[in-house]
C-alpha cells in the first residue's frame, strides 16, 4: 500500500478503510511516510472532511501508537471533562472535587496553556508544593484514596498525535474538524475514563468562533467517543468574554476555591454546576440533572467539595492552607485600574484578547518553554451586561511591572461600554 | 513573511500577490521552505486553483530561478512548438524542417520520453551520429547557419520547477492545471522563443483524457504565455489512438522522413500542417492560414524541408543517409503479425496501451535510467474507421525477442474491431 495512493483516495472523497489509516499512523510513526507526504494527506484532508468511521479509525490508530492508562484498579465507573480550552477557564479545578466529593472517582490528565489560554497544570502549580508530575501508579493510588487527581499525562501518549499536531502547525491545517477531534479523542481515550463531558467553547476567546464550527467540532467528538464504545457528550459554551472574572494562575486559582465556599461569579458556577450534574448522571449516582445538580451544589453548602480540593492539593505536595490563605500563593506587586472612560453597559469583553493581555503580563506563554509568573493577571470588575459608570473599574491589572501603558490600550481597545448590551447567554447547546 | 501564511491564503481562496508567490519560489530552491510546507502549498493549490495572474507570477518566478536562454543573436522572430505529449507523436521532427525551410527560424529545445510516451530527443538518436546534448553556442550558431536545431535543454533551467516537480509525483498535486501550466511554461519561456504553438492532446493516450481539462489545461497555457508577453495559442488534438502507424524511435524517425517525403498517414501529415501554418502566421510570413498552409505544403513538394531535415542531422554530427537509407538506423529482428480475430471496423485503439506495449519490447522508459532499444516498437496498419477482414493484420510488433505472446495479449486487449467506428476528430479545438 502506497502513501500517495492513501492521499488520492482521501483528496478525491474516498473513504479510506482501518487498514489505510492504520498504514499512514503506523508510517508517521514510524518515519517510513515522510513529513512532505502527511502535510500533503492533512492539507486533502482539510479540503475533503472524513466520514464517523474514518474519524474513530484515526483516533484509534493514533491512540494505539502510544500508551494509554488501565483505571481498572479504581472501583466504580470513571468520568472526565475535557474543555477545548478559553480564557479564564478554571472549571476543572473547582469541578473534579465536586464530583469526587460525591464518591465518583476522577481521575484527571490536564494540560498547560499556550498563547492566550491558560492550562490546568499551571494554574495548580501556583499552590506552593502542588506537584503535577507524578507517577502513574501514585496517580491511581491517589484516585483510590482520594477520590481524584488531576495531574499531567505520563508516558508516550499518543506519539502518532504529537508528530502530526506539530506538522499541523506549520502547514495552515489545524483547524480541520476531523484531525482536531481525532487529536483531542486519542488523548482523552488513552487516558482511559469510562465516560467523558466535553466543553466545547465557542466565540472570540475560543478555538471555534462561530456556533455551528463549535457544534460542529461537538458532534464530531461525541461521534468519535460513542464510535469507539466510550460513553460521551458536549456542552457548546460561552467563550466571548472571559470565564468567572479571574485570569491568570494565582487568581483562578482563588477564584476556584471562592466557588467551592459559594462565593464565585454566576457564569463560573453556573457552567461548573451543569457540568458537575452531567457527569453525575453519567455516573449513574443520579436519574436526571436536577436531581444531580441538587447533589452537586450540597458538596458546596456542606463543605465536603473544599475538603476534598484540600485533601487533592495536600495528596499532590500543596499546601492546603491555600483554602483560608491564598496570599501563600505569588502575589503582584502592582494592582492598577482600568477606569472606565464612558458610562453606559459593558457590551463586549475580548476573551482572546484579556487571555494576551494576562499572557503579556507574564502569566502565559507565548512560546512552550517560556517561564510563568504566577501572580500576575487580570481581575474583571465588569462583565458584559454590567452597568458602568465613568472612572469606574473595569477591571484590575496585576502586574509585577509599574508600567503597564501597553497593556492598558490593548484592553480599552477590546471593551465596549455602550448604550446596551446583547443579552448573555452561557451555554448554548447540548450535544449527545 | 511565513510560509504558513503564505499557505493559508492560498488554502483559504485568497490571491497571491507576486511578493508572496516569489518568497515560496525562491525557499523553495534554497531549501529554506522544508518540502512538508511546500506540498501543503500544492494539496492546497489543487483544491483552491490560480488565478491568471498567480499563473503567470509563479511561472516567472520558475523561469527566473534557472538559467535562460538568450536568442537575440538570431535575427527574425523564432516560433516554437510544444506538445504535452503522447503515442506516436513525432510531430516535431518533420514540422521544425517545414518550418525552417520557409526562412523561419527553429530552436527547438525538447525532452526525452518516460512511460507511455516517447520523446523527440530518444527518437533523433535513433539516427547514428546524432548529437542532442550540444552546447548552448554551437545551438546558436546552428540555428543562426542553418535556421533549425532539435536538442536538449543545457544549463540549469527552472530548478524551482525541478523541485516542486520531484514533490507532485509523491504527494498526488500532479493533476493541477495551474501546476502543469506553470511547470511546462516556466521551461518554454526559458528557451527564449519569442513565439509558441502549443499541441494539448486530449484522450486515453494524453495526460489530459477529456475535452474538458484539455480546454482547461490549453487556456491556462495560452493565459500564462500572453501574461507574460509571449504570442502564444494552443490546439487540442486527439490521442485517443496514436499519432501517425509509427510507435518506437527508428519507426517514428522513418515515418517523420516518410512525412518530409509526402508518404505519411493522414493524421499526421494534417497535424503537422496546421502547427506549421500557425507558425508560419504567428512569424509573420503569411496573413492567414490558408497561404501558410500552402507553404508549408510546398516544402513538401519542392524537396527543400527534407533537405533542411537533412542539414539538421548532418550538423547534429547524424548521418543523413538516414534520408534514403531508414535501414542504417537500428533494426528488430523480428517482425511479428497481430491478425484481426474477427471482420468489422476498427473502433477503437487505446493509444496509451500501445505506447506501453513499445516501452515493454524496449522502445520507452519504465524509469528515468532505462536504456533505450532503438529498432523495437509497433506499426499499426489498421487505425479506427479502417475495415478489417478476420486474418488480416491489424499492426506489426517490431521485436528483438521472438517471443511476444504477453505484448500480443496486450495488443489484442485494447484494439477493438465493431460493426462500425465513432467519426474520428483529428484536431478538436484552436485556443487563441
Amino acid at each position: 500500500m502506497r502513501m500517495v495512493d492513501i492521499i488520492d483516495k482521501k483528496r478525491n472523497g474516498g473513504e479510506l478503510t482501518q487498514e489505510e489509516i492504520q498504514t499512514f499512523v503506523d508510517g508517521v510513526v514510524s518515519g517510513e511516510i515522510p513529513d512532505y507526504q502527511t502535510s500533503a494527506f492533512l492539507m486533502a484532508t482539510y479540503f475533503k472532511d472524513m466520514t464517523d468511521a474514518e474519524r474513530s479509525e484515526l483516533t484509534m490508530a493514533m491512540m494505539k501508537s502510544g500508551d494509554h492508562l488501565d483505571l481498572s484498579s479504581i472501583p466504580g465507573l470513571k468520568v472526565d471533562k475535557h474543555s477545548t480550552g478559553g480564557v479564564g477557564d478554571k472549571t476543572s479545578i473547582p469541578l473534579a472535587p465536586i464530583v469526587a466529593a460525591l464518591g465518583i472517582p476522577v481521575p484527571m490528565i490536564s494540560g498547560r496553556g499556550l498563547g492566550h489560554t491558560g492550562g490546568t497544570l499551571d494554574k495548580l502549580e501556583a499552590i506552593p508544593g502542588y506537584q503535577v508530575e507524578i507517577s502513574e501508579s501514585d496517580f491511581l493510588k491517589q484516585v483510590r484514596d482520594q477520590g481524584l487527581a488531576i495531574v499531567g499525562a505520563t508516558g508516550n501518549i499518543a506519539p502518532a498525535d504529537k508528530k502530526i499536531y506539530a506538522l499541523r502547525d506549520v502547514t495552515d491545517t489545524v483547524d480541520s474538524i476531523p484531525l482536531i477531534a481525532s487529536s483531542i479523542m486519542s488523548k482523552k481515550i488513552a487516558s482511559g475514563t469510562d465516560a467523558l463531558v466535553i466543553d466545547v467553547k465557542t466565540g472570540a476567546g475560543a478555538f471555534m468562533k462561530t456556533l455551528d464550527d463549535s457544534r460542529k467540532l461537538a458532534k464530531a467528538l461525541v461521534g468519535i467517543g460513542k464510535g469507539v464504545g466510550m460513553d460521551c457528550m458536549a456542552i457548546i459554551s460561552d467563550m466571548n468574554q472571559p470565564l468567572g472574572n479571574a485570569i491568570g494562575n494565582a487568581l483562578e486559582i482563588k477564584e476556584s476555591i471562592d466557588l467551592l465556599k459559594g462565593q464565585a461569579p454566576a457564569d463560573i458556577t453556573e457552567l461548573v454546576m451543569t457540568l458537575g450534574a452531567h457527569m453525575v448522571v453519567m455516573s449513574g449516582k443520579a436519574d436526571d440533572l436536577e436531581t444531580a445538580r441538587a447533589m452537586c451544589e450540597k458538596t458546596i453548602t456542606d463543605g465536603s467539595a473544599l475538603q476534598k480540593f484540600g485533601d487533592m492539593v495536600a495528596a499532590q505536595g500543596g499546601d492546603r492552607n491555600v483554602i483560608d490563605h491564598p496570599e501563600i500563593m505569588p502575589q503582584a506587586k502592582f494592582k492598577i485600574e482600568l477606569p472606565a472612560k464612558t458610562s453606559g453597559v459593558v457590551s463586549k469583553v475580548e476573551a482572546d484578547e484579556m487571555g494576551i493581555a494576562s499572557m503579556l503580563l507574564g502569566g502565559g506563554r507565548q512560546k512552550a518553554d517560556d517561564q510563568l509568573d504566577y501572580a500576575v493577571g487580570i481581575m474583571m470588575n465588569k462583565k458584559v451586561g454590567d452597568p458602568v459608570k465613568a472612572g469606574e473599574s473595569l477591571l484590575t491589572i496585576y502586574s509585577n511591572r509599574e508600567d503597564v501603558a501597553d497593556i492598558k490600550q490593548r484592553l480599552y481597545d477590546n471593551i465596549e461600554v455602550r448604550d446596551t448590551a446583547e443579552p448573555f447567554t452561557l451555554i448554548h447547546e447540548t450535544i449527545r
